[in-house]
């Protein structure tokens, strides 16, 4: 019994979380009201917070969940007995399919996550400069045997996060392609751009 | 006398042009108050007034000097005599070094034109979508003459754009490299990643 209510409310918190990310996307982080998550999960606002405790409590849930996913990929792919370029493809592909497929706390993570609070925002933020510099670290290596054209690692990373990030547009637009060739198409600008 | 006040009255303009663009930038257009315009460019709120009708007359003004530059770069660039892949490369420097050196009024006609009226907000959407078309037709033409690999156009065009708004991560930061090596890098990584 007690084991099924804690599943119950497993869940209930994974649909609030979901329906949270897409409203904050929706409406931005500030403008977006409890009174609006309640009315999107079905809920009396006040039961919301058995489950939460506010709404910064939300974004800090969201964005770190996504942090854990992030990194976890990355130190996988680190490891991995491969070359540089083919380790940078993965990463890639990996940016690429979240923002197709989780693309709502995806989204609300990388630009929301200003309005988490101390400590908090500090934290995050230092997280994303290290991942930054663990993907540029990526490039020079590459760059340093010779599979990677000589190029600002920074500014490299820079154009395929930003480039990455774009596929809001493909969101907001008819998609007339799917999001498996809207990949095949971005890993053979980026990937090959960087190709020596 | 009259010219010299006309003259007067251009460069006066053209300041609070400067000055509104980067409060724009800084604040987001909705955030931004003439009062705080006038406080910037060191005058009475009420003599703003004598240059321009209002706060969105601003906008509108801003956008469409940033909307004649492109297209009439884009035109140029179309009739010139030259590989589908050196027009691409000649854009893309051309708004890297937009977004490198008239950085604010680029950014506010790219991310603040939502908050345009009608009719200029329709016409400035439409011109945004019809100078994408031209771009990936570029691009379509280079892919039909085998100088650029076999990819979808909108795709490669959202990158292109993308990656280059990513220069405001560049603003923001230390600004470790020089607009110029910014460039040199984006432009092989990017063009590289097109040619065949």
């Amino acid at each position: 019994m007690g084991r099924i209510k804690t599943s119950e409310n497993f869940s209930r918190k994974n649909i609030i979380l979901n329906k949270a990310a897409a409203l904050f996307k929706e409406k931005g982080y500030q403008a977006a009201s409890m009174r609006d998550l309640a009315e999107i999960v079905g809920v009396e606002a006040a039961s919301l917070y058995n489950h939460i405790k506010s709404k910064n409590d939300l974004l800090n849930e969201i964005c770190f969940k996504v942090a854990n996913k992030y990194n976890q990929k990355l130190s996988n792919i680190e490891t991995e007995n491969s070359t540089c370029l083919s380790k940078i493809e993965s990463l890639l592909r990996f940016h690429i399919q979240e923002m197709v497929e989780n693309f709502e706390e995806v989204f609300v993570s990388d630009r929301e996550w200003k309005h988490l609070i101390e400590p908090y925002l500090t934290n995050f933020q230092t997280q994303r400069k290290t991942y930054r510099k663990r993907f540029a670290a990526m490039i020079d290596a590459g760059i340093k045997n010779k599979e990677i054209k000589k190029i600002d690692s920074t500014t490299a990373v820079l154009i395929m996060l930003h480039a990455i990030s774009g596929i809001e547009s493909w969101h907001r637009s008819k998609q007339k392609i799917s999001g498996k060739a809207l990949e095949e198409s971005m890993i053979t600008i980026l990937v090959g751009g960087l190709k020596k």
